[in-house]
């Protein structure tokens, strides 16, 4: 079974797919490594208008979702951005990926880039490199995954898969 | 035929659907005045997750452009906003618009709040109570348009309507 993570943005739109051993590994924390199946970003043209640009994007998460249905998508909470208008081109990227998921019937979870990081690199002040680095080694890739919107969004599936067990137990102690 | 305007938002999502007589009055700038046909705010509670917000918006949204298909959906350029995370926010909910009113088939068209108060008010400075009182005495509302957003929703489709005249024969004198 597949999950998804997305590091949304109009320009650059970072996607990874992860491949997880099916039978709930992903609740029992079983360790298999999982498999990027597919890694890279959507890129649309900042020469377009916004909302081409956006269909184009939903066109693209979609084709990917259908060909690898999620079970979760996993997307960064965003905090703070450096300027205004990048937290609304990444926001109007991040509903349009969200709706697409809620559509195709999968779970959508936000992690902070804080728990990113814990999860992934086992500290929240890691850097890029060393996020990048980690992702390799997760995910055994032959080379570094670039561009780095790649990565992060490897990042936000491999913080999914850690934290899912978690996720799960707190969902059980809450129905008790 | 019909105009739409939408002030986008996840709590409150102000809309206006304004008719207007058929046969190119907007390009030729016909004077006959626009009618109120829909008027209001999507809400969406904010105890909701939200991509089932998002979900939510995009349902009601659907609706909408369905009982009055539009020839253009007006929305705010947002150029700056009181801070990052209403920013995100009014982004995710902006970003499913546009694309519904893409899969619509119809023309989006951003303005700023200037052009907005401009073409509503006669100057860029108007304040939200002359806002509301143009777009009432506008369109001949039988009292003041409340919430502020469904307000604001229609004084962008009356920015549409004023300005698409100057749009098309932009256009014209694009295409010579």
């Amino acid at each position: 079974m597949f999950v998804l993570g997305i590091d949304p943005g109009l320009t650059r739109c970072g996607y990874c797919v992860l491949e997880v051993p099916p039978n709930a590994a992903l609740v029992s924390g079983a360790t298999a490594r999982p498999k990027a199946v597919a890694l890279g970003v959507i890129r649309t043209s900042p020469s377009d208008e916004v909302h081409h640009r956006l269909a184009e994007l939903q066109f693209e998460l979609r084709a990917l979702m259908t060909e690898f249905p999620p079970i979760a998508l996993a997307v960064e909470r965003v905090l703070f951005q450096v300027n205004v208008r990048t937290a609304m081109s990444v926001g109007q990227a991040c509903g349009v990926a969200m709706v697409e998921a809620v559509n195709a019937g999968c779970e959508v979870v936000q992690y902070s880039p804080n728990e990113v990081k814990l999860a992934v690199a086992g500290w929240g002040n890691a850097d890029k490199a060393q996020m990048q680095q980690m992702v390799q080694t997760l995910l055994g890739l032959a080379k570094l995954p670039d561009p780095p919107d790649a990565a992060d969004a490897a990042a936000l599936a491999l913080c999914h898969i850690a934290m899912a067990p978690m996720r799960a137990a707190a969902a059980r102690a809450g129905a008790r």
